[in-house]
């Protein structure tokens, strides 16, 4: 596995592999790498020809006051899972090399971003796109691969995808969850045991959301009402949002219809954990 | 020359000219073509392996009240003309083709937007830089060519290229002008017979500034003046901005040093014509 921080010697060893005719798989990532991650660059690597995996804590992304300098880090844990995952090329730039001295220039996607996470972090997706559109002329993938756990990041950048007609297919591997049910992500390490007990109540939330639609359910205030009753009882934890959308526009419905997400985000303390599931009926 | 007025059938033909290494350059332009346009396509030609015309009233770049409607357009006589300039591939994309139902993702370049033309046209540069964006993923050109008339546009696009890590040079050509020395653009054509006349003091007063900067001048203000009085004189015409930045962030210079840009706008009834000029001392 090459691991490179910088651009020039990046797009040196990209351009010679595009010139071979590599299909390249990429799995753009901010580290502290779990088994999701890994789920996706299994995929990369089974289906493309050379898999780069980039590590990149993208400050544009966090808002003032949001866990960028504690977020947290561990490039050489990383490496290892990354090179036994398959990765060929690993790319983990500075910010200065991401972002030089005047940089001037973002990639926004308008409407979708309005709703969930957009709502309670504004500015986020604007950070998560600007980053991915870097990424993506920088590593020029023939497919990236985000997970279905940030949901509304991976239609955000689906949108952003057709939108400028990139020319890559954005694939979106399933959430990996713990034996409980928890979804992974960097920010579990934060959460004390006693919340980290109490965290699995999300997927349990959007568990009984789906057996209530299998049973005929189809009022999303009623199933929001459920999910709500049922994390405001965890002590210490605070519900953020529950929405239900639809998974273009990502628009609040009224009644469960053809394909919708469901979507949470609750705090627990400084600690902010998201989860959802697609139902289809 | 081969005409494709829809994106599946360019990414295809373009897809193949890639797979066979050859070089594609670019000139966008908006149409109604001029020795301006085919000066940069004789460039676009002469380096490259393709020669790529797109030809796109791109509505985004069109304020409220602007000319985006009456906006000259006459896509037979320009096929003739870029297919005498030596275009193998005209694209000549709908508004709906470009823009479908539900486009919602824009690319913004900060800062040096907010001076020059950006100032008299909120959101113009958003429209600019957001088309581009497309029409290089779409054509991957190797080089793609912009007009110095549009200065402030060619340096927006310049740190575009540079911020979002796009793979391609962007070449500014010199600005044509007519025999008495108006700027070449599409927008003459609106012009009075008696406007036309007046027309030429833009470039006249930018001269005089540069003949002014040669002779030792180098206070901003004192350059501004002598422009603005000249332009000022002529009946029926408005200044909307003259100016001097320096060429990397588009800021207004104090004192002439180093590389700068001095920048006119007029309007003549209805019609705005801008026009510049580099000095470097």
């Amino acid at each position: 596995m090459q691991v490179i921080d910088n651009i020039t010697a990046l797009k040196d060893v990209i351009g010679k592999k595009k010139k071979k005719g590599l299909r390249i798989g990429l799995v753009p990532t901010m580290g502290f790498l779990h088994e999701g991650h890994l789920s996706l660059m299994r995929a990369a690597k089974a289906e493309n020809d050379c898999m780069v995996v980039s590590i990149f804590v993208n400050p544009l992304q966090f808002g003032v006051g949001e866990d960028y300098v504690e977020y947290p880090r561990d490039l050489e844990g990383d490496k290892k899972l990354a090179a036994a995952a398959g990765c060929d090329l690993l790319f983990s730039p500075s910010v200065r090399e991401m972002y030089p001295r005047g940089y001037a220039t973002f990639v926004e996607v308008e409407r979708l971003t309005n709703s969930l996470c957009g709502l309670s972090r504004p500015g986020h997706f604007r950070g998560v796109t600007t980053v991915v559109a870097k990424l993506f002329n920088l590593v020029c993938p023939d497919r990236a691969y985000f997970g279905q756990k940030d949901a509304q990041q991976a239609f955000v950048l689906q949108k952003m995808v057709a939108d400028l007609n990139m020319d890559l297919q954005l694939i979106i591997g399933p959430t990996i969850r713990e034996a409980d049910g928890l979804a992974m992500s960097s920010r579990n390490k934060y959460l004390t045991p006693a919340q980290r007990k109490e965290a699995v109540t999300l997927y349990k939330s959007l568990q009984e959301a789906e057996q209530s639609i299998a049973a005929g359910e189809r009022e999303a205030e009623v199933l929001k009402q459920a999910i709500s009753q049922r994390i405001s009882a965890i002590k210490g934890a605070c519900l953020d949002y529950v929405e239900i959308v639809d998974t273009t526009e990502l628009c609040p419905v009224l009644l469960i219809s053809g394909k919708c997400l469901i979507a949470v985000a609750v705090r627990f303390g400084q600690t902010r954990l998201i989860d959802n599931v697609i139902v289809e009926v």
